[in-house]
């Protein structure tokens, strides 16, 4: 197996995570993504999608969504379980990992490119270009914002984001939150409940890669 | 169990085709979208999302993510397995389930919902107003059919969406292809393999639903 990382991004951060809290040592190749790598030809052949995380899997297949890659790591190392032991809980970690990265890292993201200098025409990750959006930069503020009151609000009823148990739900969230300082959303006041729960996925050696 | 459906709306299609394929007979409760219904305080109580498809469990939880519903329904009743049976076909259907929805469905309804007049300020849906974006709406049209090129090219090197299976991908698939016929894109001719697939998968009783 193989791993392709870029160590600022926040996507493959979640793979980072999950590879460590399942104990797992897979190789890791770094991609710059700051010089364009993910968009040259040698690149497109592993992930036509031009993005990171990637994973090559054993049988030498390249996987390169989050949620597939999470899948397979689930699958061929299932101790611990990241994604609930239950049907109700494999089901609530789905939908939550899910409606995270929908409604929170789609609505960070959009707000970001839609904005930065250096993403003139790369509103959208990929290989097609498109230009920047500004009404929908603050629509994806707006939306990220409405997003983190919500998770502010499910953690008041429970521990962790799916349930009472850790999942990649709560990798998702992490790097969803911590990604959200990007824009300057900010949860240190005004979000009781996120605040504990961050402080505590946080502590996990895991959350420092 | 219950399953809140919408006849003419596309994503509850999805589970509507899930379960007949499963085998299971859950009751239907229709939610009344054209006038409303979703958005009524009744309603908010089983989904705040108000959006349907929404499955109440055994467990009498509301799950109203269409992959959570899938997760769950394959979790329990496992035959016929609609995700794959080894890890890599399960990464893979995951993987492409993901995308369908994504690349395909999204970029589709962002055509629809900022252009409908129906639609004002429903550019998005759930329980916020969002006014509609006409940029937006031309992006999700150019994306749509970057999308149905991408999936044709993928069904020219694959007899189902997620290899050589039916799986939930290719119910995905098969709606988001429908769905894009409501803006006008039409893969009868040019789309070679999506055509052949389309057929193919739409000639299965469950499809008719």
């Amino acid at each position: 197996m193989k791993f392709y990382d870029c160590q600022p991004a926040p996507s493959p951060r979640r793979i980072r995570i999950c590879i460590a809290e399942k104990g797992l040592d897979i190789p890791v190749v770094q991609v710059d993504l700051r010089n364009g790598e993910h968009l040259g030809e040698a690149f497109r052949k592993i992930n036509p999608q031009c993005t990171v995380p990637v994973l090559e899997t054993r049988e030498g297949e390249h996987l390169w969504e989050s949620v597939a890659i999470y899948r397979y790591l689930e699958e061929i190392q299932p101790d611990p379980p990241l994604m609930g032991t239950t049907p109700l809980e494999k089901a609530m970690v789905t939908q939550w990992d899910h409606r995270i990265e929908i409604e929170g890292f789609y609505a960070v993201a959009e707000a970001l490119r839609n904005t930065a200098k250096g993403m003139r025409n790369r509103a959208i990750t990929g290989p097609e270009n498109y230009p920047q959006i500004p009404e929908l930069a603050e629509r994806g503020r707006k939306r990220a914002v409405t997003f983190l009151r919500v998770l502010d609000d499910r953690l008041g009823h429970s521990r962790y984001v799916a349930g009472d148990f850790y999942s990649v739900a709560d990798i998702t969230g992490l790097v969803v939150v911590d990604f959200a300082g990007w824009i300057k959303l900010d949860i240190s006041e005004g979000y009781p409940n996120l605040k504990r729960w961050h402080d505590e996925v946080s502590a996990r050696p895991s959350a420092k890669l």
